[in-house]
């Protein structure tokens, strides 16, 4: 091919993935890499890292500079230049550079769309007073470290990645946090009780989080900003963060006339193509197929838009030799403190929303052998569709290797793999790195014992006092977690002895702490004639996440 | 059914994983549980962790007691029982009891064998002096830790699982350490670049490895014993640890004329029943499918035991609905102070040996994102069949991550995954628990980039002087660390404006530190025209896993 005319707008993650794949395929094309801001190839990831300090040398974001790249990858490297309108007809973008408000025609052979997302501001009374802030870019991480002083109140206004985040930085700094997200949980994309250790974190490091509640205005006060919220409850902020989620960054490709989505985002092929073929789009701003459902959904994540800047490149420099992209799952974690929470797949919520059948276990365990100093609780929940035993989704909690079972259960995901495959998948395992069976195999497990009907599960305790709950937890640890439903204590290791206290006529709930023994004591019951049912997940994975697994007694 | 009799020969991981799976599947059985040492269910792999002082408790080890498994899982117990003799048309076990010398016979419908393997001693003079000890059970780990007081002497011979673990550990508790193994490496299951990691942190902690050399004979002399080694070096020690590997403790199947592999193990189904249906076996003793090739392996580890024994118990109490045991991997994983290394499915040698067709890259990157504090390097080695792309092994080392990418990579494996599967994983991403692109994507990346004709690897460096190394990293790297053959050192940023310096009838090899940037550069130089090869795996993946990826200049 004859030198070919590359143009990218947008220079962070998929635009520069697209860009260094692209150079390295063809030496010898033009590529010009258009940038509004001042700087390409941060690290957007890292942003709150750097306001709370645990990040300290700024300079360590800048992932590559607009020299840097220059030199590695021989690009035209324009920051500072917007691209105000593109010419699909003669194939060619104009540009504004800031500085001097010029404008330029550039042409191209290939574009490629990496504009990303930009926070929402909803058009609320008091929203643009200064101190109402959002996180995108150095720029605005320059503003809120420097408003963020030790001892200063902050509001964080939603609970998702970027609230989490901002919140735990902002109180690791020093400053007071309260937290503050419409939906009745923090961290709206997992199912409630698997963001209840987390919650448990951040209001163990006195961070206070009010939930089912909005923000409704701001209002300047001498010295502070009142955030009113929807409740009528006033809080009063020397600094807010908005962080309710983002929008495409899409008029440019709007005004082009290129296929948007319903909620604006940029449709592209499997090989990032929009709806003109000259014209590529990755990262944030576009539509790609859920790996499960294969519906069009939008995903704002580094990871997907750095592969999907590279698949725009194969496609354009080796053609049908390309891999398309496959998709995207969601695979997602956010740290607090010490705990960790993350999602793969589906989660419960969105199956149910979704009308699709599914089931689910909660199983509890160790995040390496017991016996082996440091060995912190994991909790983990699966979901499958029943007619296939295939993995729909999962979600992980607790302070150590949470990734690392999400990252397994992605892969098993993707694989197409079965609840039965969980089983038998076979980890790495000595006393300091996991366990003979890991949590993994004992979600495996726990899913096929409850297909193949060895145990019916349950999760929520009963109301009904009809139900007799056994609560099958050593008599100190019932004594000190009470259940919130009125129970009789046998310990498991006694209830073979004590079968006569039940009444073989009503059914039987059994709950332990994490889940297990209740099964243990399930299958001991059912096989002698009970009607029962075990109380997935124990008390640590429902009621308190925190309950410890064992007490002695 | 009626209430079956069932024999269990062996009480560890396998033979207490059946026992607890049979109770749950089946409440009303007789199960005897007959253990000839007075411990069932320890954790054998916790072992070298008490020995070294790190788990504290030696009650940890003992998951269950005799007593707590006979309340737990209603069985009756015999610790200090030994099975001498099984009569397969009475279908009945001679037992004899250790106290008293007395024998009885036990009847049974279904028997299980889990009897381990025991550690080799090998017929060498002087192998019988009470220094000389091995590691099986509580008792051998008491002995050890008696001897094992700070400023004594040990020697470890053979630097398997056991010897790496028990030199940490001997170390860690103040005693002067030599590691001695007959291979020419240490962790002999990796290839030899995979261990250099763990070697050099093991001698960096005064740990003297001695490598291509065994032990001839031990000499007790006067207050020490001399291990006399084939090389004629001779180690004075206060104590010896022979950890050279195990065989199967098979003597009374073989007395039963069960079917055994040929070196002496138990031939058992994929429901593993052994070549009589009344008997079952699992654990370290029995031989089952490579998950890869379907031949039979034995793989003496805790993971697959415990599965193995449930596969048993299913198979016993649900017959057709039972799922089979799919075969094992080898997955597996060892620890030395802060390094990790390990394996899942086939090394290089082993697939060598076997006479297969494959290709292998090694990269190396960041454990997390390289922004956020505490990055550490991972190298990971990927092995793939060139045909279809599957793959068929991966082994990685480092400080941090390790058992994520092994466990991750052998559910890859086993999904039957391909190298470009490993392009779009999608992996939990936030800066403290990775990187937007993985480790195990860029390994996926590379693969296919040698795979699709981009790049050409070679992973030793070139004696040929008609062969041009241009080494691509910064100067102030390439002097500090400089390479072992003559080497034009042309950083990478300047190379495009360097291409006369370099003899275009001449094949050039490009090298880094991490095998990233040599594949810049050779992709530029291939596009000039150059005949042009990559170091894969950079130094650190092959000369000096310890250098830096970046120093300024």
């Amino acid at each position: 091919m004859g030198t070919q005319k590359i143009i990218v707008i947008g220079g962070v993650a998929a635009g520069a993935s697209f860009a260094a794949r692209l150079r390295r395929l063809d030496e010898h094309a033009q590529i010009t890499l258009l940038e509004r801001g001042p700087d390409v190839s941060f690290a957007n990831c890292g942003l709150p890292y750097y306001v709370g300090g645990e990040i300290t040398e700024r300079s360590a974001l800048a992932v590559q500079t607009p020299e840097s790249l220059t030199a590695l990858l021989a690009l035209d490297v324009r920051t500072g230049c917007e691209a105000v309108s593109i010419d699909r007809a003669g194939r060619r973008v104009e540009v504004r550079y800031l500085a001097d408000d010029r404008h330029e025609w550039l042409a191209y052979d290939r574009l490629m769309l990496a504009p990303g997302a930009k926070p929402l501001r909803p058009s609320l009374p008091g929203i643009d007073d200064t101190r109402v802030m959002t996180l995108r870019n150095l720029q605005d991480m320059d503003r809120i470290a420097t408003a963020a002083t030790p001892g200063r109140r902050a509001v964080v206004i939603g609970a998702g990645f970027i609230g989490v985040e901002m919140s735990e930085q902002l109180r690791h700094k020093g400053l007071s946090v309260h937290l503050v997200e419409l939906q009745p949980q923090i961290f709206p994309q997992l199912d409630a009780p698997m963001t209840a250790l987390l919650a448990s974190e951040l209001r163990a490091h006195d961070i206070e989080i009010i939930l089912g509640d909005g923000v409704a205005r701001f209002e300047p006060v001498v010295g502070e900003l009142n955030c009113h919220l929807n409740s009528g409850r006033v809080l009063a902020a020397d600094l807010v963060i908005l962080s309710i989620g983002v929008m495409p960054d899409t008029a440019l490709a709007r005004e082009a006339g290129l296929a948007l989505g319903p909620r604006g985002h940029i449709v592209v092929n499997n090989f990032m193509q929009t709806s003109d073929p000259a014209i590529y789009a990755a990262g944030d701003a576009v539509l790609t197929a859920d790996r499960l459902s294969g519906e069009a959904v939008n995903l704002p994540m580094g990871g997907p838009a750095n592969r999907q800047g590279r698949v725009a490149a194969d496609h354009i420099c080796l053609g049908g030799k390309a891999q398309p992209y496959p998709g995207s799952l969601g695979t997602a974690i956010v740290r607090g403190f010490s705990v960790a929470a993350g999602i793969t797949g589906w989660s419960e919520k969105r199956l149910q929303a979704a009308g699709r059948t599914y089931e689910s276990v909660t199983v509890n365990a160790e995040h390496h052998a017991g016996y082996y100093p440091g060995a912190q609780p994991i909790t983990l929940k699966i979901l499958w569709e029943p007619a296939s035993g295939r993995l729909l989704g999962a979600q992980a909690t607790g302070c150590e290797g949470i990734d690392k079972r999400l990252d397994v259960l992605a892969t098993a995901i993707i694989a197409g793999m079965t609840i039965d495959d969980l089983c038998h998948l076979e980890f790495a395992y000595a006393p300091p790195f996991g366990a003979a069976k890991d949590v993994i195999n004992l979600a495996g497990f726990a899913a096929c014992d409850r297909r193949d009907g060895l145990v019916r599960h349950i999760t929520e305790l009963p109301q009904d006092p009809q139900v007799q709950i056994v609560d099958v937890r050593g008599k100190a640890l019932a004594e000190a977690f009470p259940l919130p439903v009125a129970a009789l204590n046998i310990p498991f290791p006694s209830l073979r002895d004590n079968l006569a206290r039940l009444d073989r006529t009503r059914p039987v709930v059994t709950v332990c702490a994490m889940g297990k023994t209740s099964y243990f004591a399930a299958r001991v019951l059912a096989q002698e004639g009970f009607d029962v049912k075990s109380f997935s997940g124990g008390v640590r994975g429902n009621l308190d996440p925190r309950s410890p697994g064992k007490v002695s007694g």
